[in-house]
């Protein structure tokens, strides 16, 4: 049996998700304050502690099997000359990424991270979508059970990244559906495209929207997205649903949960976002999701490469909690 | 025989300190180029990776033993009412750092760093710089010597902390008759005094300013300083002549270093900031250093926290520079 079997099923698992468990929360606030600190020294490490610690259910939580999944996809949008790079490049870099090659095998290690890689249909690329819906109803929920079925349950943490030629402008798209404002306001240069190349993403963007808009957060993730979005939607869902913390990587990875933010206001609750990208519209797009980016170091690979890097953010906040002892252990004056 | 026996010794070793090397920095540009990530995609981790090869001297570098040193030191100031917490808490942390129970060193573990803990004379609070100078240069130059020593030349990276009640209130002084503008502009709320005293800091400074200003960095230390921040500038004045590179941490640490980058530009080449601390000034500080923090996270806690936590910024850097494949080795086209 099936996770879901359509959108509206996923819709109501999403509606029936529970939340944060608010006596771990406010024993984690409690040991907060009684830490060998001044109050509010550590800053956002404690506010991401004490959310780590509500949704692990305990108020010393740790931090122990972080799980990152790459979910790579292509794009039939790509014929419309969207990117710097040719559509071959996707599965040459899930290749990299089994080889153990990439940016995102490197950061993932250096978090004590597992990592997935799962490349979706690649040769089955979605519709160009200023033609036709990029997926039908029945291949975005393939895709959405794949990322379901990728996350391990017994994971205290998830990342998800991508790998996608041409998926910056599917982002764009689905930005630019669900949140409106014009193409030009959410179209950036991806991997690297010149300024000619910059106007024909715009114009690419401009025509997908105005064929598709007006359907909810997954009917705009099967009409502009792709089978990698649609995975990464997915395992954000399933995580939300087990109570395992997620990092936002970025604008794609964002793009993909604003579909889910967009079905249900509570269904990222349980993510922070990793950094800030340099992709253009990252910082409108994390706006409109309410989330504030642990990172701002201009990075713009996606791959989930700086929601990774933002483990170690979390890490960190976490063996200050849960490891630091109270003024009354240390015999430390309280001020 | 020791480094130096004055500051006219000390000022001597920076002015012969050598710079990075150049051939390692090219080939370390030159790898960056060809790694599979499209030109540019990760930000400052290429940057930092380059910076960092040049250093270590090798365009591959790793980064396997970073040292955390936390110098503690006690302030005459702190009978004018300058600190939320009473002096003898410097004493009590030094205990807890010792017992493993403060935030470094959860950050130093989680980092895989060493961390030392030298208390420079705790029993021997400087004068009260309102009246004298807060150190003779003898005095300060044994806190830079114990700085100077506590460097381990096998170390492959450096981070300095400090303990100090009432050493915001020194760091606002030094940074204030080192970059001028008033003693308001640099002052902030250290660990937490209420508006009354935030008042009384800045006239403290002031005072303070008033009656010591014009000297060079490091009779600023002597004068309005304290052990730990000699001990820290000590500490990345080693560094500095031993090409170990240095990640600065919040307000005090860096105005440490100022007292070097003041007596030779170069002094701090081999340094980044880790993070924008809270304390209010931090940012003005940095932008006359001429560094970018890596982190802004809203931590003021001192001890070396921030620049622990961005030690993980710099592992990923590095770790992607010297670990991802290149275009070549992993077929992969490159655009």
């Amino acid at each position: 049996m099936t996770a879901f079997t359509d959108f509206h099923g996923l819709r109501a698992r999403l509606a029936a998700a529970p939340g944060p468990d608010a006596d771990a929360q406010a024993g984690a606030e409690k040991r907060n304050a009684q830490l060998t600190k001044p109050p509010g020294a550590l800053g956002r490490l404690e506010d991401l502690a004490i959310w780590y610690a509500g949704w692990r259910g305990t108020a010393t939580p740790r931090l122990d099997s972080p799980q990152a999944i790459v979910f790579a996809g292509n794009h039939g949008v790509t014929v419309q000359g969207v990117s710097a790079f040719p559509a071959d490049v996707t599965a040459q870099m899930v290749l990299n990424f089994r080889g153990g090659g990439a940016a995102i095998n490197q950061l993932a290690q250096a978090a004590g991270a597992r990592l997935d890689v799962h490349a979706l249909d690649l040769d089955r690329p979605t519709q160009d979508f200023t033609h036709a819906p990029a997926m039908s109803e029945a291949e975005c929920v393939a895709a959405l059970l794949a990322g379901w079925d990728a996350v391990d349950p017994k994971s205290d943490l998830l990342v998800v990244g991508e790998m996608g030629i041409g998926n910056t402008t599917s982002a764009a798209a689905i930005a630019c559906a669900l949140f409106g404002g014009t193409a030009a306001e959410w179209v950036g240069r991806g991997t690297g495209v010149d300024d000619a190349g910059l106007a024909n993403k715009i114009r690419v963007v401009a025509e997908g929207v105005a064929r598709h808009a007006g359907g909810d957060g997954l009917e705009t993730l099967a009409r502009l997205g792709g089978r990698e979005l649609a995975g990464m939607a997915g395992a954000i869902a399933r995580a939300r649903v087990e109570r395992i913390p997620v990092i936002l990587d970025g604008f794609i990875c964002s793009a993909a949960a604003a579909c889910l933010f967009k079905v249900e206001r509570s269904a990222l609750d349980h993510a922070v976002a990793g950094h800030l990208s340099a992709e253009g519209a990252h910082g409108r797009l994390l706006e409109a999701l309410g989330k504030e980016p642990l990172l701002t170091l201009g990075m713009r690979l996606g791959e989930g490469s700086g929601a990774a890097l933002a483990i170690q953010v979390l890490k960190g906040a976490i063996a200050c909690h849960s490891g630091m002892t109270t003024f009354a252990e240390a015999g430390v004056a309280a001020g």
